[in-house]
């Protein structure tokens, strides 16, 4: 399905045309891009290790036959932690993969994720060690079609999960009751929809002044009171490909205050939406949204970025942010979601996510913005 | 609540016996060991630095009111991205934050997971710098009772989870969908009893002979069939302290076969909790559930140890492990968790979480392994 091949023949390329004989990659979510492969955990170390002629795949016994039928690799190595087996630490066995290659050449390492302990180990064994971090990001920015495919089912999950969740918002009901009625639909219309896959499900609901505005935590066991501003927050991923839609709502009618930083949020939120296509900047983008928030005087209240890119990680490059100039380009999906967090009023944030297409950008997620459909009592 | 205060005057002379003068510490579940923080997502990473005198956060922008809000910490230092503030580049900070220290003085870092980024840069900026992984590792191994009573909640909420999903394993009905019933009586029940609280759930039911094989997967949207085995798997965090809760089930009567070795896996645990205690080691806790396996000629299908610490972490050290010497303590918390997993017959296990006490094991997760109790149709 995915076009692992091509992903591995072009990065081959890259460690080829930087004078690598190989590369190491541990980050669970490039090694996901590379081989098709995902653990549910990750205790025990996987190690990727892809050179000239293979990808190896270097996992625990228990997931040996989980790499066997997932990953796209020549090759699993594995290392156990039962007697009844003799490899069983595994750092000989990634030597032993890594020594395939001469001593004294140079190996490929994310220096962002890497562990210290395999730089230090690649450095002892007598290897020069050589950052690859960038590539495999920018690798992943633009998405294939039937990447996109997914995250446009991933959307219409998402969408349905976010309604149904707002429709459970009363006064007395927690953020993590509500959560859950979104989860419910969710899993249920997957399950109908889509045999045999996975779904990834990340949901937060912070609600009232005090917790909206925090951009991120945990949705607790706080319940709804009238007077509630509440950010509902919310992911899937479909096959490990991810769609982003976020509400500001409101339990009862908002206040003139809540009201005014709401609109400030939705426009922000539609200026940048109208504006991102492919050729404009990240920066430009930003700006779009900041300008709503610096004209109203209240740009020191929005503490991130505009916006992110999306794909296998929750959040990934490229960042819509002030300082990134980088072009946009047709097949980058991004999660455009201005917020402003204001201490005595509240957060207001809405999270839609776009495709960008030669002419615009496409969304992919879709929920009213209008605060009469986002007032709930 | 938590002797943070006590924790980090531990690290503090453990640095000093080392000749350190500081230590940077990236590892989430460590920093949250040391502050009382956790972020929701590690995009923008997080740095805590400790030295002789303060605990300095280094978070961005977004995380600033929820630090200041709780994090234990002297100190929380912050990186923004946007342009109405100066400091924008988390390494900067991160420096001038180290740079308290004289050059070519010692600095700590966990080398198994700090990235390699930070380590050649420390190296750079003229630091020493020496692994202090294995310390924080240790210092996390016994529980405070602190720790110990919101475990044995979340084990009762972990136990009202299972036997809620267990309920609804019927035919046709999904792995998700089953994964989905227990958390939403779990959200409802922590809502009403917890308020205030966060929640983290992590929960998996693989189904079926080819899938059950696989330890560890995430849920899909397969529906059960008559003939099926299921491995219901859980962990409930309560404020971020776990219980994990795992039963084998059948839907519909199980097979000679499926008989025979749910039998070997009820065995195998009941020998390793009925053993476990305080002077034992972890690796004759593995050899206890092995031997049945071993008697039986199918201890090459037990793939993985018998069981792991368990705490902030979803796994933790100590591992129960068939090479792991180390003398249990009371104060430990383990899962215990033997399994098999037959290719053409299916996987079983069985995991309950136990607090080791002067005399012996505290088992604080309940359901029966009787196979009349997990049989369903």
């Amino acid at each position: 399905m995915l076009n692992i091949r091509n992903r591995v023949e072009t990065f081959r390329s890259y460690l080829e045309r930087g004078g690598m004989d190989a590369a190491v990659i541990m980050l669970p979510d490039h090694q996901y891009y590379l081989t098709g492969f995902k653990a549910l955990i990750y205790s025990r170390p996987i190690f990727l290790i892809i050179n000239k002629e293979r990808s190896t795949l270097v996992v625990p016994g228990l997931e040996e036959l989980h790499a066997g039928k997932s990953a796209h690799v020549e090759e699993v190595k594995v290392y156990y932690e039962h007697p009844e087996e003799s490899q069983t630490q595994h750092m000989s066995l990634v030597e032993s993969v890594v020594k395939g290659n001469a001593k004294g050449s140079t190996i490929g390492l994310d220096f962002a994720n890497a562990p210290t302990s395999l730089y230090r180990a690649l450095t002892y064994w007598g290897y020069q060690v050589k950052d690859v971090g960038q590539e495999l990001v920018r690798m992943r920015y633009v998405k294939e079609e039937e990447e996109i495919a997914l995250m446009k089912k991933a959307g219409e999950l998402v969408n349905l999960a976010l309604e149904t969740s707002l429709k459970a918002c009363v006064e007395n009901v927690s953020e993590l009751e509500v959560d859950a009625k979104g989860n419910a639909a969710l899993y249920a219309k997957a399950s109908r929809d889509y045999p045999g896959s996975t779904l990834d499900t990340i949901v937060m609901s912070p609600s009232g002044k005090e917790r909206t505005i925090l951009p991120h935590v945990f949705s607790n066991t706080r319940r709804f009171q009238i007077g509630d501003g509440v950010i509902h927050s919310r992911q899937v991923a479909l096959n490990g490909f991810r769609a982003e839609l976020e509400r500001t709502i409101f339990i009862g009618k908002p206040n003139d205050e809540q009201q005014k930083m709401f609109d400030l949020a939705t426009t922000a939120q539609k200026m940048a939406l109208d504006f991102i296509k492919p050729g404009v900047s990240a920066s430009e983008v930003d700006q779009v949204a900041r300008n709503v928030f610096q004209k109203a005087g209240v740009a020191d209240y929005a503490v991130h970025r505009t916006g992110h890119g999306l794909g296998i990680s929750a959040h990934e490059e490229p960042y819509i942010r002030f300082d990134n100039d980088l072009l946009l380009e047709e097949g980058m999906v991004f999660c455009i979601e201005p917020g402003i967090y204001i201490p005595g009023i509240g957060g207001f944030r809405h999270s839609d996510t776009v495709v960008l297409r030669k002419n615009g950008a496409e969304l992919i997620t879709h929920y009213p913005t209008a605060i009469d459909s986002l007032t709930f009592a």
